[in-house]
């Protein structure tokens, strides 16, 4: 892995391409690093022209002199692969590519970006982009990039104790969240765009992110996630660290599918199995801009809560209400306050306020430091974990008034403070709150999200770190079939059995009379299946003969079930599985699915023939320990059938082998791209689990 | 009804209490008048200064000389009611009062309230407050409010063919959505806050918007409805003029609730019956100030949609994916473009561009005026109902070049257009857009609510209009019982049955062998009910008996049901009903609810014991005929119980009887608050439907 400090700390920075024309993007860029106030060395690289904006400028890379970490290409396509390799032969280990015309081009400039791939890999560069549209590391005073979400908003003074960082796939929507963060008076310490990722990925920027001395909150943009195995490892050091990752992950919609594809070249991944990484990860997904920078605000502005019970403090009993509607359905809940707070409340506020909660100081109390008081009374209340203020900051001057107060308030409070106006703020109002610490809303909805998040995220961490804690789940290894495509049963279940699986005894007959023997030996009564890789799903066709007691049925039904194959495939048919027939229990199901880029997913639940209409699995990355498997099995929707069965069922069984196969995934990611065990047969408590049959499907070597 | 147009539209007003010192609410109001430029008189009344802010001040109302309409008092409550008097003495018709302490200020001010209520009625006053925060009036330039978020943002020019009126009972939340509905572009006609409502209602209010020439969308705050029985009559006369209701009510969470209580003194109604309402009549619900103007500037800007298949314009594929997701999950469609409108695309974006939906032009589109060829190309095209472009508007100088094209283009385009900002947009872009009569949204989840709003109404107004045009179904009237309180089922039924309700033949026995006479009269097999005013509800404490088949039964059980209803009741005992057994059928419920300010509503669905946990039923403001009766039927999750029985049902007699409840109520609004039939048992096609048991509660005549 490429040194990504370099990367974002460069001792110095080359342009290729910077022209002196600083309203077209390669000038652009010169200009936004001058501007930007950067300290270190700024070359442009240019070989028509001798100085560039009021900078020497060199002809080439190679003319490069002193400490040059970072080339910043602006560059036509054809023209990066060979100027990455003078970067790095001149000792420029990091580079960013602003030039579009690779992976999101077609097929052709597919080749052209493979090429770079394979070049940062083989140089170690730290190759962010293509099809980037740069960073910015507010400490190094870096604006390297050409966007105007960049430039036109500044970087506002930050009293918070920790500030956000942003990592997008898209180079427009990372620095729009910026421009809006920073209107909103969050603080950012790097925002980086990762285009096409033929070198750096999101998971790298978020890793580097997470070893910066004070990120609070990281917000993602991502269209698909390029090596998303790492992401369990990533967002385990970002619960170690309590840095929440926020994270919106378009490409749901049969539109966006499109666009996502022919744009970044990212293959967005299937929507369910994003949905399952990021909840087993503990990834906070939101929808929209506006509520990324609803958490990041809360996250960066405010303690950890100590729940959701919120008290709110209103000057309009309208708006007080509207908050509290919008509190309680994102699932927060308002209390009345204790006797003691009420009493002690109604002393600075008037009468006709309401010292219930919402608090109604009315606009008078204003004049008489009534509302920095309630909030006050609301910190050290003991049934109130947050506070949130209804406020109008339109009107120019509103907090002058409480200016000192609020600064004082902010270095003794112990809970989250929130302010949420709900007319549009006046400059010099938030200058107040960003002077004090305290962040502004502008939506109810907006605060319900933020204070949900605060009130949340210590579980999902707590839940992230209990699995740290415990042993990761070994691979399961077991030597897989040769060939690809579907393994048939009478291959895949004695392989799966080596891994731990239990089957009935089974065994494969080439012919009619085998197969009475092998039933005789086996013992009645016997199942029969036709067998071959061209045959993933037998029952449906008949290739299935079921409940055989006797030797004349058994040979009448090896003829029914071959042919039956032979109707439906050209692919040779291996023969008839003889497989004893096993008591009858709860049907439940256990899969498997290899992503190419999330890996190995383990899926379970209830099974049987009608999985698909009752639909009521879960789905988490693999691996998953024992502990995992009973916890997830609770959340099902007839998780009352399980637990609460009239005799007690050997969940403990199930839950172990959901782990085997999970494990399995493990040891053969990247060949095994499905599993079906499905029924898996659960008994009474003690008595195990059995497979009753077994799909297998492998990727090519 | 007092002259709203005199109230609104004054030809002088007269300001009570104004102050020299303009930053005191008593002043602030006299100087918004000025500076919002009114042309009339302006006369303040003031007995300590002989001009106020350079006008000649007069000590009395009634020294108020020449045609002045409107009195806006900003004096103390106690002297409310008098300067009312001297208004209506003086020949000023109406008045605003911005005062507090009335209703909202505990039951001794609630009195001073009910005054002035009073003196208004007998003055026809047209009365808007108290607790009112004033209203505006563009188009009259009148400002007559203190309201920071009225002073703080200039109505900016508009150029939609339709402004939005808004009304609200808060008056700080009202100016607020005006505050940010005039940041996004969106006109105004009519802003008012009607407080407390002792004269003036929002219904009032709203009707007189429905009469503005250019009202295109109504935004209504409210924390309850007074005289809510006027709302089906006033969203009908909206959905006739195409006007959409737009309305956010809170005081749905207990928090709200004691918060409305304790403010302006609105009972906050129940949060079903208002969903009930506001979907019956077709009011268009959101849940934000945010959601009101995503509403309002698709309404006020844009043609009515043909329907919910969107084409995206994008200049970022990851905006064009998120943007796509966004509009699916607010149930939009983004369909692939037929070939022909993508082959005319193709010609005017680069080749790594998109022509699918979205449509990414790339930003190098913009220099060949792609982008606004593509918009022409969505107007043509047939399979696509309106159009969205995603631009980043923050860069300064970014719709120049288009300017010319979007003006030219709105003249000609057919479909409603927004643009969609991920970045916050500049002054000059959005001047740009006003200039075109184009409304910017800077959420992707904003446009989704705008465009699937515009989608929906059309079928919406349908449905209200389609009522409308049915007779509205006769109130059914027959004499009711005395008193108060339960009225139990031997009273009841009667009463009912006379309306058209069908019970099985019941008398009342008041001894055990009076029972059995009467069961050997009216056949067996028979129910035992005991009868008391005292007893809702029977069944549970053994107060019923069914299912007796010979006389001994009927004796025995007599005595068994009126000895378990005296344990649990003091109220004497009537004795017991003698009702002849229903055959079996499906068993359903009907209802109706009195509510004090909204009026009768209907109940009606599954029924049977376990009606309050299936909870399968639908609830209905009253009255609705049979036809409605049975569409609503099919709404329910177990319709297909109803509409697929193996043997077809009597719904027919069945939504009748629903309408005759719903009828009942009407005629006996006010006096009936609560009917329950449960069960009433279907039976099949042709053989009707039967009450089988009745309870009735009255208020007080």
């Amino acid at each position: 892995m490429p040194d990504l400090d370099r990367l974002f700390r460069p001792r110095g920075i080359a342009v290729v391409g910077a022209s002196p024309d600083a309203t077209k993007i390669r000038g652009r860029i010169l200009a936004a690093l001058k501007e930007g106030g950067y300290p270190g060395a700024l070359v442009p690289v240019n070989p028509s022209h001798r100085e560039v904006q009021g900078l020497r400028a060199v002809a080439r890379v190679s003319d490069v002199a002193g400490a040059i970490d970072l080339a910043i290409l602006a560059i036509p396509a054809e023209h990066v692969s060979s100027t990455l390799i003078e970067c790095a032969v001149s000792g420029v280990g990091t580079a960013v590519v602003l030039s579009s015309g690779f992976a999101e081009a077609g097929p052709e400039a597919a080749a052209l970006q493979k090429k770079i791939t394979a070049i940062a890999a083989e140089w170690d560069l730290a190759l962010l982009g293509p099809n980037s549209v740069g960073f910015l590391n507010a400490d190094a005073c870096i604006r390297a990039t050409f966007s105007p979400g960049a430039q036109s908003a500044p970087v506002r003074a930050v009293k918070t104790p920790r500030r956000a960082a942003i990592v997008s796939q898209s180079g427009g929507i990372g620095f729009a969240i910026f421009n809006r963060g920073v209107a909103r008076g969050v603080g950012f310490n790097l925002v980086a765009t990762t285009g096409n990722e033929a070198g750096v990925t999101t998971l790298d920027v978020v890793d580097y992110a997470l070893k910066l001395p004070d990120t609070g909150a990281i917000l993602l943009f991502v269209e698909g996630l390029r090596a998303g195995r790492r992401l369990g490892q990533i967002a385990g050091d970002a619960a170690e660290k309590g840095v929440p990752l926020i994270i919106v992950k378009v490409g749901r919609s049969a539109a966006a599918h499109r666009a996502a594809i022919s744009h970044t070249a990212s293959l967005t991944g299937s929507e369910a199995l994003y949905a399952a990484a990021f909840g087993h990860h503990g990834l906070l997904r939101v929808e929209e801009q506006d509520e990324l920078i609803d958490l990041a605000a809360a996250f960066t502005a405010c303690p950890p809560a100590g729940g959701k019970r919120i008290g709110i403090v209103t000057i309009t009993g309208g708006g007080g209400a509207w908050l509290a509607d919008r509190l309680e359905a994102g699932g927060l809940e308002v209390p009345e306050l204790d006797r003691a707070t009420q009493d002690e409340v109604r002393r600075f506020i008037p009468a006709y306020g309401s010292a219930s909660n919402p608090i109604d100081t009315t606009a008078q109390a204003l004049e008489t430091g009534g509302r920095i008081k309630s909030i006050e009374a609301l910190d050290r209340a003991a049934d109130i974990d947050q506070i949130a203020v209804v406020a109008s900051l339109a009107d120019v001057g509103h907090l002058a008034p409480e200016r000192e107060a609020l600064m004082a308030l902010n270095q003794r409070r112990t809970k989250p403070l929130v302010f949420a106006s709900y007319t549009l703020p006046s400059a010099d109002n938030l200058a107040v709150l960003d002077e004090a610490g305290v962040r502004c809303y502008t939506s109810f909805g907006g605060v319900a999200r933020g204070l949900a998040a605060l009130a949340d995220y210590p579980t999902t961490r707590a839940r992230v770190l209990a699995r740290r804690a415990r042993p990761t789940p070994k691979p399961v290894w077991f030597e897989l079939p040769q060939g690809k495509g579907v393994v048939p049963e009478y291959l895949a279940a004695p392989a799966l059995a080596k891994a731990g699986v239990p089957f009935p005894p089974a065994r494969l007959a080439r012919g009619p009379h085998e197969a009475a023997a092998l039933a005789d030996t086996i013992g009645y009564p016997v199942a029969l299946k036709v067998q071959s890789r061209g045959l993933a799903h037998r029952a449906r066709i008949g290739g299935v003969a079921l409940g055989l007691h006797i030797r004349p049925e058994v040979e009448a039904a090896y003829g029914r079930v071959t042919e039956a194959g032979q109707r439906v495939t050209a692919e040779p048919i291996d023969g008839a599985l003889v497989q004893r027939m096993a008591p009858a229990g709860l049907e439940m199901m256990i899969g498997l699915i290899g992503d190419a880029e999330l890996g190995p997913f383990v899926v379970a639940g209830f099974g049987g023939g009608r999985v698909e209409v009752e639909h009521d699995v879960f789905t988490a990355p693999a691996p998953i320990d024992d502990v995992e498997a009973l916890e997830r099995l609770r959340g099902l929707k007839g998780a009352s059938r399980l637990f609460d069965a009239p005799e007690p069922l050997d969940l403990v069984a199930f839950a172990r082998l959901v782990a085997v196969v999970s494990a399995v995934g493990v040891a053969h990611d990247g060949r095994l791209t499905e599993i079906d065990l499905n029924p898996v047969v659960v008994y009474r408590a003690g008595e195990g689990v059995l497979a009753l049959d077994a799909l297998m499907v492998l990727k090519e070597d």
